[in-house]
């Protein structure tokens, strides 16, 4: 059982996000404290803090669910890509970063964090959400 | 098909690498221009630019495979961390970035690359390669 984090708290409803996907086993919310518009994070609902101790099988499903959601970020966001990252140190419980990108130095995690307002994430994550199919 | 990249001379072996892991389907050798010791690039042999638009039945064994290349990598090069990372932008073949660290910070491509002799590169490679299961 995964340590109950943020992260935890977000999927059991106890605290608010920015939702954009969500099935059975997985949930995309918008990062909140984003280095780009619509940069937003994955994870598989059940997990311990290394992506690579996750069950081989569940992760065609897990990659299958993350390019659903890069893909609508994609029509959402008119970007040139969709980057992915993994780092594992932040929170103990697995997560996937996905950062709308039109050059290559965009995917840095240590750029500076962007303040939104509640409606423009709100915005955001309503536009990405209708992308989902 | 592919475009014929620098990845795909290295699948045909038209062109040198420090090949860790190979199947069927999957590859991993060495970044030529690593940000850490052991930084390395899985990709799928037939593919086109963007990982996200691998077909969902391919998705699961391409994780799978980078899975089984991170755990050798921590096993061979005691990192806390193996960091996951899809760009995109370099070069029009899909591929994996897979990095050890072991802080947050080291997560960033725009690091200095590091100079590794050709006898370090072997080396490297073949403690990863030895730790494949």
């Amino acid at each position: 059982m995964a340590e109950k984090t943020i992260f935890t708290k977000i999927i059991n409803r106890e605290l608010p996000a920015y939702i954009v996907a969500e099935d059975l086993e997985h949930i995309a919310f918008l990062d909140i404290a984003p280095i780009a518009k619509g940069h937003l994070l994955v994870l598989p609902k059940e997990s311990g803090d290394d992506l690579f101790d996750i069950e081989d099988q569940r992760l065609g499903p897990l990659l299958q669910f993350t390019k659903k959601v890069a893909k609508a970020m994609k029509r959402a966001l008119s970007c040139k890509r969709v980057g992915m990252m993994v780092v594992g140190m932040e929170i103990p419980h697995a997560h996937i970063h996905l950062i709308p990108i039109n050059q290559e130095e965009e995917m840095d995690l240590h750029r500076p964090k962007l303040s939104l307002s509640t409606q423009e994430m709100e915005q955001v994550a309503i536009a990405i959400h209708k992308e989902i199919i």
